[in-house]
């Protein structure tokens, strides 16, 4: 693996999730691994969960870790040949070669501008560090995918299942705010790889990129989705036809204790309550999303240790 | 100890302190004690001496540290069955069960509205937080209480005092904003469970918390308070009947050399110079303030080592 | 070496670098000296390069890092005598003395106003900290010098140079902004001491502090200066004379291949591409930027080594 940027650089995903599940179990049984090595973690977004997990599994490995806020440093240039006379004052080609000399491995978090398209669809910033890096780069989200959730949410789906095929829906739910594609896109790509029984529901409008989403049913009828499913996904998302708009509210899309009936509940959080999902689900024993945030670690501390394996 | 969350979580505290000063003396004699855990600092507010010195303090016992200010994450929802429509993205409930999971202890700073007294009174940040995590919390200074504080100023007035019971005075300061009543209440509540004389002076108005002063002397007349005082503490904070207001600024409250005498000076720091208190205080032998805060660091490192041994 | 303010506080310049390059080749040798203490980096600006590469230096050496960015602190006060009554919350004698106590080395960056000259002149800020502060303070940039990175420049000309006498070009270039004469003033003061022909470039009202250039040459005809140039270092600064302006934008001082011809071409970063030098220039094999920046590790770390010796 020379990066991991999205759920495909993992070259054999259940024996990565059995070796997740092991390291969950004994933490520290690697930690001289990461010994006079640095994961330096980039923020142009906000962060708890992977802010936390990621600089744990890193010093669970015994790495050391430094985080810079962007914001705490400068705004970045992108584009190839541009005459930086304006805000930008670095353009990344320099950014990403000289923090490679400072680091053995870096992470990258950087959200969608959900008004371009071609440019969030580019992975403009994810690439351009992965490009001009010298060393791995860790995708802790961009602008399309959030494989480090999307692996946590197959170990969380791995340990909890109970079926030889279980029946996994992924369902838009309301929002206030315009919500990126990622962790739905990262999602879907993960569990398309899974023994599971896939389907996706959303409202008409929201239907997610085609080349993500291939044969896996769609439903536009929530509650038929939902019948017999294992494990239900919840995640807002804005249009992508419409790019970055949100079409209608659709509050009667929020899941319900009632909507799920037996299976289990799943959320990367974080989760506006009773918008998304009410809280009868979330403070029950159904909801997993305790779990696969604990699991972030776990999901971190592999991708970290192939990586520093691969080196 | 289960949580630190006021003074009196801790069961003994003149052998706390005791253990305090044996701790400064030899650091690092615990550094293996913290070793494969993990201190998550949760900063709502600015912060200066409680940062670094429990920082310092859980890397002496072998910890790791996380430092998270939420400003780079985002707006924590804290009511029971909110709507989560507006601005807050993730409850305390999430948020606390999530750290729990990365952190073996959380540190917590938030500090009141000075607004809606109800609400800061119930200490509606800190208990969340004391509520939903699943491991201890620290509080690095909360709406209504300040414990590092008066803990670390406990351990300078013993390693001070040279009087069996020395007479302290806590008087009020000017101050050109409103400021919390944390620190004073922190102080009294520390200082009762002392073998000292405690007094306090403030203008009439000022009249702190009464479950707090209970039969603690009070005078309107800081001159007269100040007679014969071994250690004097100064300190603002606004009003707590006509909660959070400035009702006068009576400069004639700042303390000089000539009124303290021969009195140790205390304060928690920051401290505004020639408001609070002259230079002249500041800069003589007879202040404690830079002492009182090196005492932060075994503060929180007899805490954080008492919860480690707790758990 | 008491503190790391300029770089005439190293004694031996020529050895120094000798052991920069040492360490380049062996950074953990000295991983023990270290162990135990504490490097207090506060940055009252932004940064990447500093930022990063002074903390690796000192985790290198097995030291813990602390990193304080003031803005989530509050405002100092640094005059003295001033009565505290406004936006500073805390003076920096209190600050200085404090951070002391929790630090074995406090690292400092603080920008100059750019606007009031003999308060930049004053260092006011650095040289607080190295008055009030108790342990030995290192410069991360300051109001007129950049030591760490003009002792990694002469690091990354030691390995480059191939004659015995090369000609050193620093020449004024074009930028947006009004930048400080940190840099400037402190390559002229590193290469003054090193065996290079040094002379400098820059446009009519461009001078540099004549206490800083001394005898070195001066040109206002860029192309006269750059003829058998060895290294030509580009960097922007507002003038001096009329201080802190743009007298104008010369975009004809921009750096191109052509230009430099077979010189090595060095930049501090971050660089304005194609308005300070042309694309040609950094991607090509003559640009030693991203080699510099990589030198700022092993500056920081020779320095913190030596301040750790002379406890």
């Amino acid at each position: 693996m020379k990066h991991f940027l999205n759920i495909n650089n993992i070259e054999d995903l259940n024996a990565t999730i059995k070796e997740a599940i092991a390291l969950k179990a004994h933490p520290f049984k690697y930690q001289s691994q990461g010994a006079q090595k640095t994961l330096v973690l980039l923020f142009f977004n906000a962060s708890l969960r992977t802010r936390i997990s990621t600089e744990l599994a890193a010093k669970n490995l015994g790495m050391h870790v430094i985080v810079l806020n962007l914001s705490d440093a400068w705004q970045l240039e992108f584009e190839d040949g541009a005459i930086m006379n304006f805000q930008n004052s670095e353009h990344v080609k320099e950014a990403a070669k000289v923090i490679s000399q400072y680091a053995t491995i870096i992470g990258v978090r950087a959200f969608p501008t959900l008004t371009d398209k071609a440019k969030d669809q580019s992975e403009w910033i994810l690439n351009a560090f992965a490009t001009f890096a010298t060393v791995p780069v860790i995708n802790m989200e961009s602008a399309t995918a959030h494989p480090l959730q999307s692996l946590a949410d197959a170990i969380t789906v791995a340990e909890t299942r109970q079926k030889k095929k279980p029946k996994v829906l992924l369902t838009w739910a309301p929002h206030p705010k315009a919500l990126p594609h990622a962790v739905a896109n990262s999602f879907i790509k993960t569990m398309q790889l899974q023994d599971v029984d896939l389907c996706i529901a959303h409202p008409e409008g929201y239907d997610l990129d085609p080349t993500i989403v291939k044969n896996t049913p769609v439903y536009y009828n929530q509650n038929k989705a939902l019948k017999a499913a294992d494990f239900v996904y919840a995640k807002n998302w804005s249009s992508f036809s419409e790019y970055g708009k949100i079409l209608n509210t659709k509050s009667d899309w929020m899941l319900t204790k009632e909507k799920i009936g037996a299976a289990k509940f799943m959320h990367c959080l974080p989760v506006r309550r009773n918008v998304v999902v009410e809280d009868a689900v979330l403070d029950s024993d159904q909801s997993l999303c305790i779990a696969q945030s604990n699991n972030r670690t776990f999901a971190a501390q592999i991708v970290i240790k192939k990586l520093l394996e691969s080196l």
